[in-house]
């Protein structure tokens, strides 16, 4: 923490800002330069909300040394945190785990047929959203409860494990109940409602990055839901909103080596909401891999054509097996390798 | 609707885009030109769910003429909605509305002592906060369902309708209870579950723009609450995440004349959080009214220095009074004017 | 400045860095931290290019107390700078300064109705292209040094001043010539050589805002101009770029209280350019002078329909002149004034 | 291109639309809806300026079909392009090449230790600037001529291809005689006079994308050159502003796919620039190599701690061939190679 004060402040403005950081319970160090005097200060910082001592008299401005996050933080936890949601299902090892399969579920064929496929292609987990949320409230919601149940026998049937998404407390319940990790979607980034809740049902959580979170924004989420118990948080970048329509977000690679420096929290990419056009899901897939992304998020369906959602960013299921083709020599480049597909027998892991 | 073919589409391609359009009940146009063709269709393109069109062999992209939002638009509803919250608190008519209030409601004495200033200096309704959105777990939360109490008591006090926000589903049906207006925030503007809510709930709701959010995705999340059969949504617009740390967000005024075309609902400019220093405040309210805007929202607090959260921003007493008497002849320079504030008797308008 | 260790920073560590402070001429002062220590630094640290301080061994961040502009600050000058372009033709004192006219000179009576007809309304100055940057190559550039003689004879018809844009060395040379300021635009505010190049000419320069530039960015362009010699920068907002596509630009009109907190240089705001759409210019030209800005500039047209550039966000010469009566009384309203028209005489001001 | 007209639009407004666009020398095609009438145009609509017909009463908005650009782009010329800037050094082809280098030409000691370093880890081309555009103008600015005389000692020593920045037209002349393809600064995309001096130059020319520069935006710019009768444009990469400070830039390498579908010309990806952080350089450069770059720009610099521009973005040598090694392989999984190193007995190319 260090107190800016403006070069025309006064004896007294600065004495006004010491005995406010005594108050507190920290020591004032006061440092007297050429043009303007800053005052350094002794302690850990980020125990205080500090916004009334920007609003003092003679005070340019502040900088904060702490981090506001703290059990999201490398610093409070050197080694990456390994998350498994299902036996052998892990992120954040070396393995590299392919979570895919369509938008929506949409029937019994479509989510068996989209989960066999995916699973001998080499997908590690399947994802399928059985709670949509759309940006119309005429668009297809998705089939809710069935839609759980739906992925439930995908599961029997491959073994993958499922990731899907919850946009509410109610609906957050049920997906524990038949998932492996409840997704938390970008629009629901900030729902500190929803974040404590799934902190409190200690179900492993995918968090998503929202449009316009900084890296900062979406640890401190992440602290939601580390701070009520539950350590089993994967982020997921996902791209941000810019200013070009070109593609439909700017899918923003570097947050990956960033959040890896910053966090011990494992993060994968969704090349698939991050680019919004199929013919860039595969390069893009690729340099996340190649970026060190923990994972990956691909939208797969049988017939992309005929989905009910996100159908023009969803590859064929021949595309998907030439693009883990491709990952695999990139992985091994970087000294990593996928994650194996879970074993053949069909199993229930739950 | 438009579907623009690429330079290399094929007869074969522009056939199958022909036969979807029509599979899909409306008429195709078939338009050939010098590089290219194009496909126009004929009908309400607004009933379909195009993106598997763009996905079809030979199709370059598709140009879509229809809103997707329906009865927020004002092609549905010509003339201006007035939402009014509380007998003569009026939104969206020729009279323009000063909401102000602190932040967070901390007190008994804090919020009263803030309710008699702000409506001495002329305000209409009183804000504070029971539920704070926090981006840290570990800052201040609000004093939940006691704030709403305290507020309820400032209003019988100054007979000042009240406006604050809910996080969840819960404490919407609490808000609903003790307040006049329902606050949606920006953290939770595409929190679809919560909106749905608010819409059954039937009480006015203020929904303020997404940090990230287009134009087009604030009038789709007031669809949400519309489509539910409440009329009473009164838009807020807060500021967009930018590039430049200068101030807190990037205050869009702007908005105000673009919303106004596009929608009959009132909206109101929140200079507080659209700039997030005190000194910006005092002019950005003045240019929110000069920009068209139905009302403001002022952060006021007794003491800011004190304050348990946004003490940066808020103005001090006597600087929002100042800040009123500049309104006056700028809303009377546009041909409108300021509201009223209530009666002085004190009334529970409950 | 402050210099932030890791929290495994070793002593060594510690040691490096003020051994290489001291080295740089510098004080440094260690404050050790419950979890980390910072190092302060006592001196002028504008002085210094601390980037290769962030890189050594240990350090988490480095944090810079001094603005990297010095001339372009109100540190530096106090009291606010005013730019007389022509005589009696102000920016920066208590009097607006409107500037008004066409995208672009087209031909003598284009040129010639539109200064009357602006100057009738009630502009001070005559704004208009002779060398016009558009994104297309194959789009209208501008008639050049024959649009630079048109600005002269509508002058001298007049007595407005001229605006008008310089693109390069030797275009300035000639606006220099035969204009009272010379604009530099948006995509040109960090071309250095020519920022470099009219700051010798001595000639007043109005520097647009680019469409990515911070406001600290627009002070260091100044700062360019400035360190030249020629004090007679005037500063423009026109719009950034952002992420809705309602508006052709996100018209940021907090930038007018940011800049005249942090700079004594005048600033005006370009509606026309900052929103793109003829319907929005007139609310936003009037919440500018709202706002506070020193002048603003507005493109109107005889004929928008016509025009050979921008039509779309000119205003009708009507619209213009119902503009300036609504902005009188606004202006009044902070305690300002329009600035008048030059005298009624055709005056050669040159 | 689509005329869309508001839902109220008469019958006269719809034929005086149909009027313009035959007065165009275009046959318009209306087409009635349930809700609204739109009108196609049939011919090839990137030869008129269309914002006019934006403005006629009763027209909601034009929906532009044909690309603004044509040269630039990849229906004009389907097979992509391959531009050599020495013997044997090409970007376009197979072949991904390596350019490397300090930020800034210092001494002949620095340029000559750097080329041979980053020659020996498996460079193809060497970068350096003479000629700097620095944000403050009180920065090191770079030597200039002498610069430049170093980067053709460096070129004699190692037989690497020279490619440095030119800032304006005069410097762009001595870039053209000294070295092997002159770049445009992401700060001068938009300097059409500086575009089409160096379009005339006839030497090839690397345009790196601007900071708030659209996809559409960058070929517009690459357009300017190609215009000039000049097809050896390489494009670049470089990061673009958004609004999270964690890097510089957002490194935005899903432009990578997205140019390479629109343009023939060959891309390269920035990962020094487009991160700004060290650490994040060789993660973001395997990314750009598996996203498809025709390219690599990284900075080296024989000792980072003392460089005088950039230093906390560069490699050190040893890190930069650790980096070679591994693109290697991540390029083989693509199908492609590294381009190899110029033959080893040094070679004036000149």
């Amino acid at each position: 923490m260090l107190v800016v004060m403006q070069p025309a402040a006064t004896a007294a403005d600065i004495e006004r800002v010491c005995e406010e950081i005594t108050r507190q319970g920290f020591k004032p160090l006061p440092m007297p330069g050429e043009v303007r005097t800053a005052i350094g200060l002794l302690g850990d910082d980020s125990k205080a909300d500090w916004s009334y001592i920007e609003a003092l008299p003679g005070v340019a401005s502040v900088l904060i040394v702490q981090k506001p996050y703290r059990q999201a933080s490398r610093e409070w936890k050197p080694e990456t945190t390994i998350v498994e949601i299902a036996p052998g299902v892990r992120f954040g090892g070396p393995e590299i785990a392919i979570v895919a399969g369509p938008c929506s579920v949409e029937s019994e064929e479509q989510i068996v047929t989209s989960a066999r496929a995916v699973r001998a292609a080499g997908a590690t987990a399947l994802r399928g959203g059985a709670f949509k949320p759309r940006s119309s409230p005429y668009a297809f919601q998705g089939l809710g409860k069935q839609g759980l149940e739906l992925l439930a026998l995908a599961r029997r049937e491959t073994g993958l494990a499922i990731v899907t998404e919850a946009m509410d407390e109610h609906g957050a319940d049920l997906v524990a109940e038949y998932a492996d990790c409840i997704q938390i979607g970008a629009r629901n980034m900030q729902n500190y409602s929803l974040l404590r809740h799934v902190g409190r049902l200690g179900k492993p959580v995918m968090l998503k990055r929202g449009m316009a979170a900084t890296i900062n924004d979406l640890l401190l989420s992440a602290e939601y839901i580390l701070a009520e118990g539950n350590p089993n948080v994967i982020l997921c970048e996902r791209g941000v909103r810019t200013f070009d329509s070109a593609t439909r977000n700017l899918f923003d690679l570097t947050a990956i080596p960033v959040v890896q420096k910053l966090s011990h929290l494992p993060i994968v990419a969704d090349p698939s909401h991050g680019t919004g056009l199929r013919d860039k899901v595969t390069p893009m897939a690729r340099a996340a891999v190649a970026a060190g992304a923990d994972g990956v998020l691909v939208e797969v369906h049988p017939q992309p054509d005929k989905a009910l959602s996100d159908g023009a960013q969803s590859l064929y299921p021949e595309q998907f097996a030439q693009l883990v083709q491709q990952l695999r020599p990139i992985a091994e480049a970087i000294g990593r390798s996928l994650a194996p597909t879970p074993g053949t027998a069909p199993v229930d892991v739950r």
